[in-house]
């Protein structure tokens, strides 16, 4: 069987990553592809347990360096359990966030060495890579807006002053150029429907 | 100010390791030092909390990439927050389990390469290492039946096989003979005077 598609979601805070993966999951469901639909950190209970001791705000002040092993263990419990089965199922998985956001938030924004994510991606998950990446691309002020006018009550992260965001997007935008083959760069500024029809094009040439 | 004495105790369940902890930790009280007396995982409450879900039974079954990550996690916390303080303070830190513990039961229990636990230790703690190390040393039905004996539910490594603990055992007296200069082996079927006799000296030449 081949292997599955391995397709990431990055981006700040309000850029749009989710319902850009929800609109997609649902137009390759609707082609009658078989789509596992994720997200990190998270995507197994234990996963999420760690997630949600990472993001709390009464873990505010934890050393970059726990944050960003709490990131690499639920990284490779979601990996192992989940994300590494369903593509040896042959199934598309599509993931909200993967490590190039460790090395966005823990590098970029909180100045990480490289050497150290490096270290940790090839522990956590030898030889897996996503297959292309969406980047939403969007200024720091206007995804905190749009996080902030959600329902739920946000996280440790959406905390962070705006220059933290604007270290992330850039690191992001680094990120990208440095890999083009993979990243795919999309303003997040446009409507649901023409991020659906730019993402879905990209995915016929894949 | 000179930096404070940095002591491990390790050994696997029921060796005694916090009993002789505790002894010490008066001993030295009583002559006039400042100790720090803490444990791993934990001592912390964020690293308290990742213990809790690290040992947790509803956790078993994580992969042992994201066990070691998860201790590396809370040590890095643990180190950052508290103990490196504390040194720097000229205290006597006594902490029951530290590294040689995550070599012993992720590397020598479960398997795991040597080269990662390295990498991690390197991470979490770059620079640190203790001054001195117990080494319990006990034949694992004794120190099983011993654990079981105690009033608590015990955790998850409890459950493990006699021969996952033969496999720790082993591995801690491989470490004790790579640095004979740190590690002192102590016979735990000694009585606790005995072994707070024995430990006293080793301190008293430190």
């Amino acid at each position: 069987m081949t292997r599955g598609r391995f397709i990431t979601f990055e981006g700040i805070e309000g850029a749009g990553k989710s319902s850009l993966q929800r609109a997609l999951a649902e137009a390759l469901t609707a082609r009658g592809h078989v789509v596992c639909a994720t997200r990190e950190p998270g995507g197994t209970p234990l996963a999420e347990e760690i997630r949600a001791l990472a993001l709390a705000r009464r873990s505010d002040g934890m050393p970059p360096t726990t944050e960003l092993l709490l990131m690499f263990a639920a990284r490779a419990a979601h990996v192992s359990q989940r994300l590494a089965p369903a593509l040896a199922r042959g199934e598309w998985v599509l993931c909200d966030r993967f490590t190039d956001a460790s090395r966005a938030y823990q590098g970029g924004g909180r100045g990480l060495d490289e050497g150290i994510i490096d270290a940790l991606a090839s522990i956590a998950h030898p030889a897996l890579a996503p297959d292309l990446t969406f980047l939403l691309d969007l200024a720091p002020e206007a995804g905190l807006a749009r996080a902030r006018n959600r329902q739920d009550n946000g996280d440790r992260f959406e905390d962070e002053a705006l220059a933290f965001f604007a270290r992330v997007r850039a690191h992001y935008l680094l990120l990208a150029q440095r890999e083009p083959q993979r990243f795919r760069v999309l303003d997040a500024t446009q409507t649901p429907a023409e991020l659906l029809a730019a993402a879905l094009q990209e995915l016929a040439a894949l």
